[in-house]
């Protein structure tokens, strides 16, 4: 193993996505040295689109002014579908075309160093686990909500990656099996199909369409698109319908977690991703996350609802290539402990 | 660690119920090697119970031929709340009056033999896993039906315990958010409120009362007691509402075996407990499962969809003791590996 004189080993972290890739090398303390992030041009297809990676990374272990010999494992997280410990995207919905691809070992390959492959939400997880919000905590799960709803478990430093690589996706959890809400992956009564983005601006359109009285229809009449931030800021501003459809987000979230803790029993449930509105620094992000507890403390078992840690994540983006860091120095340790 | 000749170390698994204890030893291999069950008289309250416990360990350890100096160590099983780690009894609700008991130390005392503390469902999962239906698999999600729905995860040898011992309460997860079916804890909507032996007795009584023609109707007029196995004999007999119940029961089985599959995607889902139709042995037992593979066909993602096993579970009332054994066993293994 590589080892800095000052630091310890040194990892670097790749966070590919449909839109952007992000990478930085992370110290063995799991803090960020560097942070580089491009266009992944997804659409363009695999070829073009690890170059974009490859470039991004060693851009990422030169702006930590290193050389990839300073690198003592890489870890990559991607989306899904993929095989995990064989190294493989399968079909991945947000990389249209990288169907079969070997990304690990071709990502070992061009940057000539162990290559660590991990679910992306799994990954932003661990970051979480090993270097965020859930620090001081044996066992966490980790709510991303974004276009989908994303999920992480961790248990005593392992990674709920299941027995088909398809563990920790709770956003596919039925929360309500019968007349359930449509979700994007043709299921009906998800999570998803209630807490996500998608499921918010959806639900919102139905309001308007029902003639609801809001301050979005005035918005909207210029053509503009209906997203959450713009439903997030009619809520700031005291619309009523906006606020319902948040706080219906957020006790939805509450149901979600309920079970979760029925199942892991985790000590800290952390909600991260893009649609967290604003989290501790606005009102509206406190009254969110306040629903949310309050819906675990309605619903779960009095023991570990008084005593489940409710809160947001803390890394914001760079959870992913941070937790993709911390999976890979995690398999190092591992590997020696084996040894 | 104390070693048989022939067998490896003997492990003594006790199971404690509200209504029995079942106690036996176990060899290295999962084979139990006697098996011994006495009224609990749990109404009696701890002190008397705990003799019950302590006079059905010895009489397991002496139906083998064996002194309790053969027995490396006792695996106990209970009904919760209780602090897993901490080897106490909190307020368990089928052992009424046995508050705060620190029953692991006791028992330990009594037979002075090192004792272990497991909740009785991930209990009997672990014997399921270790010996069982889930021998030859890396991971195993276990239901056992009866009054409510017990159920133990097991990834990798790890027991999910959770970290309040509130881990693997999976019967309690929300399937029905909204209007939901009331279930006995006080909470709606849960998946032990649509596939309990409670809420099958419970919709049948509804579904008597709606006026619905069946042969049950006839069955007790002479004042008898429904019960799940009455509904089952009326079912094999060919009446329609009482097969139209049972199947409802292996639907809603089925979703809430989906939200698992979405959590920790495992090998394979067994299903155990008082209320199994006959499991292989009777039409009805085959169709209840088919019943449910349907439904996780239906809801699950494809690749889990195709290759999680769900069959039923193999030890029948023997998962318990053989279990806790088994945990008992695992206990002495892990402290070997950290020696």
């Amino acid at each position: 193993m590589t080892v800095s004189r000052e630091t310890g080993p040194l990892f670097l972290g790749i966070d590919l996505g449909g839109t952007n890739v992000r990478a930085g090398v992370v110290d063995d303390s799991g803090s960020p040295l560097s942070r580089v992030e491009q266009r992944t041009h997804a659409s363009r297809g695999p070829e073009s689109g690890i170059e974009r990676i490859i470039a991004t990374a060693r851009a990422a272990v030169a702006a930590a002014n290193l050389d990839m010999e300073h690198i003592a494992a890489v870890g990559l997280a991607t989306p899904g579908t993929m095989d995990i410990p064989g190294g493989m995207l399968l079909h991945p919905h947000n990389l249209p075309g990288w169907d079969n691809v070997p990304i690990r070992d071709i990502v070992a390959e061009n940057l000539g160093r162990r290559t660590v492959l991990q679910n992306d939400a799994n990954a932003a997880a661990y970051g979480e686990y090993w270097a965020g919000g859930g620090r001081d905590v044996h066992s966490l799960a980790f709510w991303t909500l974004g276009t989908g709803i994303g999920s992480g478990l961790i248990v005593a430093d392992m990674i709920i990656t299941g027995e088909h690589s398809h563990g920790s996706e709770c956003g596919h959890i039925i929360i309500e099996m019968d007349n359930g809400r449509p979700c994007a992956t043709g299921q009906n009564g998800t999570l998803e199909a209630y807490s996500s983005a998608t499921a918010l601006v959806l639900r919102c359109w139905e309001a308007l369409e029902a003639g609801r009285q809001t301050v979005l229809r005035e918005w909207l009449a210029g053509d503009e698109e209906l997203t959450p931030l713009m439903i997030a800021s009619a809520a700031e501003s005291g619309d009523e319908l906006a606020d319902e459809l948040i706080m219906e987000t957020a006790r939805c979230l509450g149901v979600g977690t309920v079970s979760l803790m029925h199942t892991i029993d985790p000590a800290m449930v952390l909600i991260g991703g893009a649609m967290t509105f604003g989290r501790h620094g606005t009102k509206l992000g406190r009254r969110f996350l306040e629903r949310v507890r309050q819906e675990v403390r309605v619903r779960a078992f009095p023991v570990p609802a008084a005593r489940t840690l409710i809160d947001y994540a803390t890394l914001g983006g760079d959870a992913g290539f941070i937790g993709a860091a911390g999976c890979a120095r995690r398999e190092l340790r591992l590997e020696s402990l084996r040894a």
